[in-house]
């Protein structure tokens, strides 16, 4: 992994990437620019920015400042049933494998989607199964191109909207159906926090190599209406940051260390100044 | 149990119980009233408006109108640190005890406390663990007076400001160190609708005789700020409550189904028109 050409210490800094749309304020090429001059090697990018930008131009650009995609956020959205629906849905995820391939980063974060409308609304077991469909259909897709399905599971209360696998549990229980080398999990503290079985699940996926990415932001009270923008700055709320990256350090994951934060707050600054306070918020709150 | 003297069908809303938050714009006499009009023969109380009105004129209050009190909401909060803090809840709770022996009820709820102020402020563990001493503490006190204590799991969200027991199974693991005849659970379907091991650990709390009470409410999205009072109306959302009614049933649980929705939008509107609403619901959704 590139260890960045920054004075900022790029030691401590070896293993961080930040997250396009914890900065969103910034554009792409601020976004290199001001990585770069830090000594952050990562980079997680989105795919609308990415597809704004044009993605072989935003693979170069990334590219010329030395840096890592650690991450593309995100594919998934697997549970309608009506089948034409499903059918975009697949066509628009391999669109995602071939724009992650681009980009050189051999992770597709996928967010699976909620309940659908119509008869299956209140089936959360037939939607998951649906997202199992999915990965069978597109693993060998994203395989073939060196990119690996990484299931993102999403704190409880997005189950019915936003992507019905809630836990580490269950998204291990659905990558172990497929090939280690075609589908991993994201291990993100905002949405695991809370679940004492995560350590031990840490522990299962890194022996089996099944962790696609590490990410990281704290969790703050009060949450926001339609709680998708109150995710915390590290070090800001409940979430034993350290302890986290302790597990999955030991569970054998050498990857970045992603910092995910959306929260407005942070994108009415000034974001030079917020990728510096993120750096250091990182190596106080996360190493050590 | 009172089967109620109204027209409306006191076959079908047998089981049926009303929690007074969910109309709290009625006065504990209209609420009663309303009650024993059609026909539903529980009320679930809370606190505040009991010792408003005075526990003992409430008892005789729901004692004339031939209805049962099926839960007290709510004690707990046992996670603070600071030693005083921590006297201050356990006396708060053993009146809480005694509102609920006056009342007439076995069941008082707990919501257990968030994460305190201060250096345990990232340890759920800890919490958790001050939350067993104060069930052992307060157990014996509450079982002399015919009470149980019934541990409510809270959604996750809710982890770090108010309830850091967030599922079945750990309100179970906490209950089980404990007599069945001190220590029950909650089962609240708009806490727990997302976990699939959920029907499974209804059957072992059945088996065990730990369930103390069975809450219904929807789960619709968006949440609001705060995420504390946007609870569904039964039938507006994601939450298949028929499954969960019979699951209960097949744990042999016979006790009363008390609907609890937090919703300002039900506030608004006539208290009369909503308890009809709510009953309608519950025989459309709940039961059948």
């Amino acid at each position: 992994m590139t260890t960045g050409s920054g004075d900022s210490g790029s030691g401590d800094l070896a293993r961080l990437s930040l997250n396009q749309e914890t900065v969103r304020q910034l554009s792409l090429p601020e976004l290199c620019e001001g990585l770069t001059r830090l000594g952050v090697p990562g980079v997680g990018l989105w795919r609308e920015p990415v597809q704004r930008y044009g993605p072989e131009a935003a693979a170069r650009l990334v590219r010329e400042h030395g840096l890592t995609v650690t991450s593309l956020c995100r594919g998934g959205f697997f549970t309608a049933e009506e089948p034409a629906a499903r059918r975009r849905a697949l066509d628009d995820n391999r669109a995602a494998v071939d724009e992650a391939a681009t980009l050189g980063t051999s992770t597709l974060v996928l967010v699976s989607g909620g309940l659908p409308e119509g008869p299956g609304g209140k089936d959360l077991e037939g939607a998951r199964e649906r997202v199992a469909e999915a990965l069978a259909e597109l693993g060998p897709y994203a395989r073939e191109r060196g990119v690996r399905l990484a299931v993102e599971p999403l704190h409880p209360m997005y189950a019915s909207d936003r992507c019905v696998v809630s836990t580490l549990g269950q998204a291990l229980a659905l990558a172990e159906r497929f090939p280690a080398e075609e589908v991993g999990v994201v291990v993100d503290t905002y949405h695991l926090w809370w679940d004492e079985r995560v350590p031990a699940q840490i522990a299962r996926a890194g022996a089996d190599g099944r962790i696609a990415a590490f990410q990281v932001a704290d969790w703050v009270t009060p949450l926001p209406e339609g709680v998708l923008l109150g995710r915390g700055q590290l070090g800001d709320g409940a979430v034993d940051l350290r302890a986290f990256r302790r597990a999955v350090d030991a569970a054998g994951y050498e990857g970045a260390v992603e910092v995910e934060i959306f929260n407005p707050a942070l994108w009415e600054r000034d974001g030079a100044e917020v990728l510096r306070e993120t750096a250091e918020r990182y190596v106080r709150h996360v190493l050590g």
